[in-house]
């Protein structure tokens, strides 16, 4: 699956296009059309902006017309923040993404139009697109930079399909989670080198205070070098207290 | 309710932090903190690439060592891609988002952590962090810009709290939606049309080709404006056809 081809009409900064290739390929997106870049294709700030994108930028294809860069396309999405005076469905990226993925997993394949910088797109190409995306950005500043448009719509595309949990415990080599008889053994060294320095006197308090401590080192989610290593703390700290 | 603070750590170029400070205003975050910037500050490069963000630039303050910088904040997320060989609870940006939401309410002030561009965050950096907050990413392409980088973060900041519909359909001034009395009539005026000039002569199909027909126009959920411009445009193709 191919994903959204990139649609820039008009864009004026070599370093913009660069920097929406590097974002691209950060989303795994590949294909890059371009509408009559002011300065002129191929583009050395672009290839800098790319910053390693070069699959991206040597792939990019030139159009004279918005309507030639999307011919092929069977659904396209204009993005813009500005309202226009014309009846259309807007759609949010992560919307869009949703309805992205079956088309393309069915063979038809989408695009996403930006226009050029500070300036968006004209009507005319906005009339072309099935829809219109908007990034929800702050009322008060609205003006996105290019790149940040284009990541936000393949952040959204490539997120669509992410299979990242969006928690996990990462681990560091040779270790794994603790169990608990690992835990407890830790649990009751500490306790016993706590009681032998009377830190846990008041009797009726005691069940509480074991109660705090344990789900201290409960939540920290240890792993069973790091109760090796508290196990060491505290024995070379009960050693230094009884020399 | 502030929203994090975005704290760059050694950040290099003095156009990235601008950028950094126009993704923030874009999604509503003003705390910009800086530790060693590179090249001093201010910083013309950076007020120039906050495109407008100026009350970010303004507002920025500076830090000798990252354990000042985050001196005040109670959660704090150290943003990295590389797999550290350390033990960490690794969240996405969106469970971030989550996360920080609830913790700022009630008046515990949360932070983002970001290293410098290319190098990322040091080990030591990433050892005073609650979490670390990885950017799902193409694996075979995974160096994020660091403007790109934060406004991932302060995206999914923004979004865990914005309103904006999935998707609406925008109606230009002075229009609604059809009505069906509108939709109806349009429907028979054109079916008056075609049966005038036979184009529904099967009479067995006709049916079916009046269902098509029909909702072809449905689904383009016209307004009531809409609705007067395609009777026109009927009226006015079978003035032609007629004369």
């Amino acid at each position: 699956m191919a994903g959204p081809a990139i649609i820039l009409v008009e864009p004026q900064l070599g370093e913009n296009i660069g920097m929406v290739a590097r974002a691209m390929l950060n989303c795994g997106l590949t294909e890059l059309r371009l509408v009559r870049p002011r300065d002129g294709w191929p583009s050395d700030p672009a290839r800098a902006g790319a910053a390693g994108a070069d699959s991206v930028i040597d792939g990019a294809s030139l159009y004279d017309t918005t309507a030639e860069a999307i011919a092929d396309i069977g659904a396209v999405y204009a993005t813009t923040v500005r309202p226009r005076d014309m009846t259309k469905r807007i759609v949010t990226p992560r919307r869009a993404a949703a309805e992205m993925r079956p088309l393309e997993a069915a063979g038809t394949r989408t695009g996403l139009l930006f226009g050029k910088e500070a300036v968006g797109l004209d009507n005319d190409d906005v009339a072309l697109a099935d829809a219109v995306l908007t990034v929800p950005v702050n009322a008060e500043f609205s003006s996105l930079n290019l790149a940040h448009a284009v990541y936000a719509a393949s952040y959204e595309w490539f997120l669509a399909a992410d299979k990242t949990p969006a928690q996990q415990l990462r681990i560091s080599k040779e270790a794994r989670p603790a169990n608990k008889r690992e835990l407890i053994a830790l649990f009751e060294h500490l306790e016993r080198e706590l009681d032998a320095v009377g830190f846990m006197h008041v009797e009726e308090k005691r069940p509480i205070m074991i109660r705090n401590i344990r789900n201290i080192f409960q939540r920290a989610s240890l792993t069973n070098q790091e109760v090796r290593t508290l196990r060491g703390v505290i024995t070379s700290l009960t050693k230094k207290s009884g020399s």
